[in-house]
């Protein structure tokens, strides 16, 4: 089999393996295709050289099947399709609250160990969701990410009728302005990036650029005054920030989905006058990979078009060098099935 | 009748008036015992001379009996005790979204509008909130500031069993600690001030000087690592808004009541880590009212505690004179049955 090896220092290596047996609560998938996340380039550049034990296979937006199932693990057989949700909750404790996917000691699989940037990946059963024979194993791909947008609609209880405006139209603003719009939300995307803008456009959506119009301004007009009744943050920059809490109307909730490294300033002010609610949101629950699956496998919504490329897994490294020269694609898929 | 006026420049004078007719909407409540707030501290300070039309009476924190009902109101009979909530909402708008209490253009009344610090007071009705006729009308003059408190614990969610950290052991964080272990709450005060932090163990409450110990550690070492399930920023300083966020445990509810003038520095980080929520509260709505007389007629939390001066309505200079050289008392009533 082929494995792909971060290095350290902007370096990813091909290398061959052998297959290996999957430990009795394991299962080994046959990856089919194995997304490049944001955090992913950020492990390119070295950020995160502490998290990473050096050389190691990352990636954790994945789809494959079941290609042998360890001795205890019941439920799954060899060929169904499936997705990892890379949480390793293992070490959870009492003080975690029963708030898995966040609880303390999480491990993120495919960072503080071995992805899916290989042809085969053993890991324990428990992270696995089983997809529908019909679910296209291209698009299963962006369940990961599509899982953190569901997660975090879900958790800013935006109902049918109500107008939400996201903050930045990368690929997590769009994914998540897809599943809003879903729900029955009017949506508004603010992005600066004019080939970002167009994209949004082209997925059908109402796509502004805050830099040339009055993004408020905007919002009122399309909602009779009222304001957004959510605020997705998933820019990550200072100006969403300050017109996060312009741009919510009252009892607005605002979704902290970008992570700020950081101390900022907070108009809190404004959470006072305003009752705002600031919620943040971190990853997934199972049922948000359940959501994520069933509108993956319903394929209604433009999910095509977010994947901009889709390479074989040995081209790893330039695909990496050339997110770097290029960062306006959305989301490139490896492909595994060499 | 005698009144006060708030003149500008530090300056009460007590005048005599006659005693006016209610219009037809409005009833005339004999003013019993009439509260002074930190925001009449801060009108004092000259520092909301834009608001208040110089001369005029003002005050919001009051209890009285109805002395004269306007040719309109119905259900309102002379003698009755009766509060104000001092809310006039009559400009809510759709864009409010049915949260009138703090609709874009409400006016509060007794800083926008005249208020209670006189004998007799003309009000419209509908802010009118009747009491029992055994709530006793001095401890009746906290039920503005503990509405706050039922406001905020309300908006928490707060339950039995969970713990609550109050940062600001003031009148208005004291009244959240009261309602929030009424609940059924762990409560943890932090306050810097000796003079609070007595007053508030006095009050039977667990209080710390965070400058003293490790207030995290503190509140850890109470809830099993659990942290604050809850945490209450009534403080109003930079480091409430640092220790918040690290005091908080898993999927806190940071609650902010305190009133930030300008933009400070937030970790959002930790808002995304831990899926904390920022609940911004202000004022309060019908049933935290309801709730705030049904507590002060029962009688059974340390309210009287709470009061730390009584004075005669006209020696109301000296009584402000007296705040500023003494910041550290709680509640002072004016009593304005002279
Ligand atoms: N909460 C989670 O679990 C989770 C999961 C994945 C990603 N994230 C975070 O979500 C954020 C978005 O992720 P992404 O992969 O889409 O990142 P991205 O950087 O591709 O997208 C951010 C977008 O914001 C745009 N932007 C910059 N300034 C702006 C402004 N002033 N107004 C509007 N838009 C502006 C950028 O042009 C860019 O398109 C990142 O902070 C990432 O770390 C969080
Ligand atoms: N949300 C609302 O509707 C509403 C209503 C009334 C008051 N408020 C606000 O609530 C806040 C509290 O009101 P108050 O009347 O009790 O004010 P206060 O100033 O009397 O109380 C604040 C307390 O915080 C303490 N403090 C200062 N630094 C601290 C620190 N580092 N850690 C812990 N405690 C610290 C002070 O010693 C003081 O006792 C104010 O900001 C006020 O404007 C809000
Ligand atoms: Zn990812
Ligand atoms: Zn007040």
């Amino acid at each position: 089999m082929k494995a792909t090896i971060y290095e350290g220092n902007k370096t990813f290596t091909v290398i061959d393996k052998e297959i290996e047996q999957p430990s009795n609560d394991e299962v080994r998938i046959k990856v089919a295709y194995s997304g490049v996340c944001g955090t992913d380039v950020h492990i390119y550049h070295g950020m995160m050289d502490k998290r990473v034990a050096m050389p190691q296979t990352i990636g954790h937006e994945m789809s494959g099947t079941i290609d042998a199932v360890g001795a205890d693990v019941t439920g799954f057989s060899i060929g169904e399709k499936v997705v990892v949700r890379p949480l390793d909750d293992r070490k959870v404790k009492a003080s975690d609250k029963g708030f898995n996917h966040i609880c303390e000691e999480l491990k993120f699989i495919g960072i503080d160990s071995p992805g899916s940037m290989q042809q085969y990946w053993n890991v324990p059963a428990f992270v696995l969701h089983k997809l529908k024979a019909e679910t296209d194993l291209k698009l299963a791909a962006l369940i990961e990410p599509l899982s953190v947008a569901t997660h975090d609609v879900r958790r800013s209880g935006l109902v049918k009728g109500e107008t939400a405006v996201v903050l930045g139209g990368g690929p997590i603003g769009l994914l998540v302005a897809m599943v809003a719009k879903e729900v029955g939300a009017q949506v508004i995307i603010s992005e600066v990036n004019p080939k970002r803008i167009a994209k949004a456009k082209e997925l059908g959506f109402d796509a502004v650029n805050p830099l040339e119009l009055d993004l408020v301004e905007y919002v009122k007009s399309k909602t009779e005054n009222r304001r957004a009744d959510v605020v997705f943050e998933v820019a990550g920059v200072q100006p969403a920030l300050d017109v996060m809490c312009e741009v919510a109307g009252i009892r607005g909730r605002i979704l902290m989905v970008a992570i700020h490294g950081e101390k900022k300033p907070v108009d809190l002010f404004k959470f006072f006058w305003k009752e705002l609610s600031l919620i943040g949101a971190r990853v997934y629950e199972k049922e948000d990979y359940e959501k994520a699956i069933e509108l993956i496998t319903a394929n209604e919504l433009p999910f095509e078009q977010m994947i901009t490329d889709v390479q074989p897994l040995t081209n790893i490294q330039q695909v990496f060098e050339n997110i770097d020269n290029n960062p306006d694609g959305l989301k490139v898929l490896m492909d595994c099935q060499l």
